[in-house]
């Protein structure tokens, strides 16, 4: 990643900064939710008297919901090779964002995650590893795995598991982003429907992004890389580029990022690279700017204000932080209490529709609800645990209330 | 295991049975330890802040320990092949049990500990996925593996990983025998030199008991499988029990349990089968006899206390309760505060003895300290970390203060 001259440098080992500081000894620990007073306990929660219970799960697995913690317990998988921005830092120091990701997961929903930090290997090796560990936990959630092997690392998990597998940094990104852009959407007066995207970066999050897009009923929706617009005519695509220039870029154009602006509603940024002033200066009038990558915007926020009429970034320090911990908390909540054996597209799209329900009268600093706004996880987990059977789809006017349209 | 008509059949599925009762919900959970109350902290724990913290430990992989609770975290591994007294009732089965370690872990020592319960597999499978797994943990503890799979994956993850690794079945049990049995001959006034001890069971534990007794100075051991005395002239040994033979027996017995019992001073059963009356009849006089099966022991403690002085069993219902918990919590607590890289022979003998001493006047009713008492954890921990130059070797008269002697 280049580093983004409009931001600190803050690399470095101090162990006086107040980071260093929160992070010493740790962010999370493990805590009996039994009281372990005298024998009589120990012999109830160890042996002899959980050896009863071994044998219910062994009979019944069914039961093993209801008498340990796997119900309640996601793993928060990661083998460090796109970390943040970072990149690839391996396992070991991808370790203090797992246990971030804990945090959040208990403080916004009550679930118990676990980080696992997997030496990094072959997508089969991973695969096999995760297979193997499954039994200990109630869910998977995906993290900071480089693309393109997170895609078929996810594929063949949700296929050889029977719990949930969920990719944030593709699908918690994408809810979020969507939740977003419905608001987005509000405020400006533009219909999703009619609405012109470009989407920088075609790593995990970008093609999350554009698939929930396209499920949401936003038909053009163009992706570019490095080398600009993902079309057809590219000879140089792997695999899953191949499939968004099947599926998107419905106009067939071809060039560079600023080709894609030119007269386009929206730009969503999830690259980690960099976008000319020049570029978002030729998109539509009352244009959206979503520039998440973190902690360097692909362009800064004050600089995209001035050709956008919504601004969005990662960040927490402006407004509109487009925060996958609007989702991924209340999403797995949703689906340990509803029993859920996986997350669908529809309860994607559900999570994506009451994150942003939850903002009454959109403005362009609120489009989303803050991530400490305590009706959000009980929201999502609500939505996801019971998808309605339609969504509002056509959002045409600024503050008017969402209509519940079906989405076909 | 057949089951003992001495004790209740307690098998059965029953929801307002205590035990099950106590496992509602499981009995672990993941809680911060830090405070997330505003945007100002989520931006320390989580990023921008963490990304620093992930940089800095990329950068030197020895701040780990300092910067995430990995150096305080023990995963409880098992595939579910040698559970409890329960046999291979697989990883998901498996988990009351490792939850029930970590309470155990986080009780008695402040130590994190997860459960890890991996899908059977072959040793290279098991290897393999916990070499993966490492980097998340800072010690393994294995757990409920079958031997003679537990000893050869024991042996490969020592030799892969720089973390302590430890097959509790084996070395947990080991060290607490050995901590009962240097009381026990204090309370019957004979020297450990001069014992002669009779192991029942060839497994996990059995192997471990006879290996600490030999580093203890106890030249006489005896191990019985269930077609009898280990010894080279049996030819249907598989390889850990030649390695037995060839170590143990020294007066080359041979024949069945009830040979090797004749003028025993001591009956160490850790192998879920029944010894009769009779035998345990023919054993020295003031015989010691550690029925530890559980929840089954190899003869009833009122039975064995016909013919024994001292009689300890792994039941918490009973005197004298052989429990792994006087030895595991301390001996990860030393290994960590200490910053050790594995769990050494010196330092089994060191938790042994440190358990021991705190029994200052061992009495047939009391050759270990309480489980609960406050300070065996602390004083195995500083064992462990600075382990003694020598051990009390000689114990000849019972109430004597354990003189320390060399051990060679």
């Amino acid at each position: 990643m280049t580093a983004n001259p409009s931001f600190p440098d803050s690399f470095g080992f101090d162990p006086q900064d107040p980071a260093f500081r929160a992070h010493e000894g740790g962010k999370i620990e493990v805590v009996p939710t039994k009281a372990l007073r005298d024998r009589a306990d120990l012999a109830l929660l160890y042996t002899p008297g959980v050896a009863d219970v071994c044998r219910a799960i062994a009979a019944d697995p069914s039961l093993a919901v209801r008498y340990t913690a796997r119900g309640n317990t996601v793993a928060v998988v990661t083998d460090g090779t796109a970390v943040l921005g970072l990149g690839n830092i391996g396992p070991l120091a991808a370790l203090p964002v797992m246990e971030g990701k804990a945090v959040l997961f208990k403080h916004f929903a009550g679930v118990d995650a676990v980080p696992v930090c997997l030496e990094t290997g072959t997508v089969e090796e991973l695969v096999e590893a995760i297979v193997r560990l499954a039994p200990t936990y109630g869910a998977i959630n995906l993290e900071d795995i480089s693309a393109p092997r997170c895609f078929e690392i996810e594929r063949q998990l949700r296929e050889r598991l029977d719990i949930p597998v969920f990719h944030d940094d593709q699908h918690g990104t994408a809810i979020v982003v969507l939740a977003a852009l419905i608001n987005a959407a509000r405020v400006v007066g533009k219909d999703l429907a009619t609405l012109r995207v470009v989407v920088q970066g075609a790593g995990a999050a970008g093609v999350a992004v554009a698939k929930i897009m396209a499920r949401a009923g936003i038909p053009d929706v163009v992706v570019c890389d490095s080398r600009g617009i993902i079309s057809p005519r590219r000879t140089d695509l792997v695999e899953h580029k191949h499939r968004l220039a099947a599926t998107t870029n419905p106009r067939g154009l071809s060039g560079s990022l600023g080709v894609a602006l030119r007269g386009a509603d929206v730009f969503v940024g999830v690259s980690g690279g960099q976008v000319a002033e020049h570029d978002i200066a030729a998109m539509a009038c009352r244009a959206i700017i979503f520039a998440l990558a973190n902690p360097d915007p692909e362009v800064h926020p004050l600089v995209a204000a001035r050709h956008a009429e919504v601004v969005a970034t990662g960040r927490s320090d402006f407004p509109n932080q487009i925060n996958n911990v609007l989702a991924f908390p209340g999403l797995f909540r949703g689906a340990f209490d509803s029993g859920a054996c996986q997350i669908t597209e529809t309860m994607k799209l559900a999570a994506a529709w009451a994150i942003a329900s939850l903002v009454a009268e959109p403005n362009a600093l609120e489009i989303v609800p803050s991530v400490f706004d305590p009706r959000v996880a009980p929201a999502v987990a609500a939505a996801v645990g019971a998808p309605p059977d339609s969504y509002p789809f056509v959002t045409v006017n600024p503050g008017v209330p969402l209509v519940h349209t079906a989405l076909t």
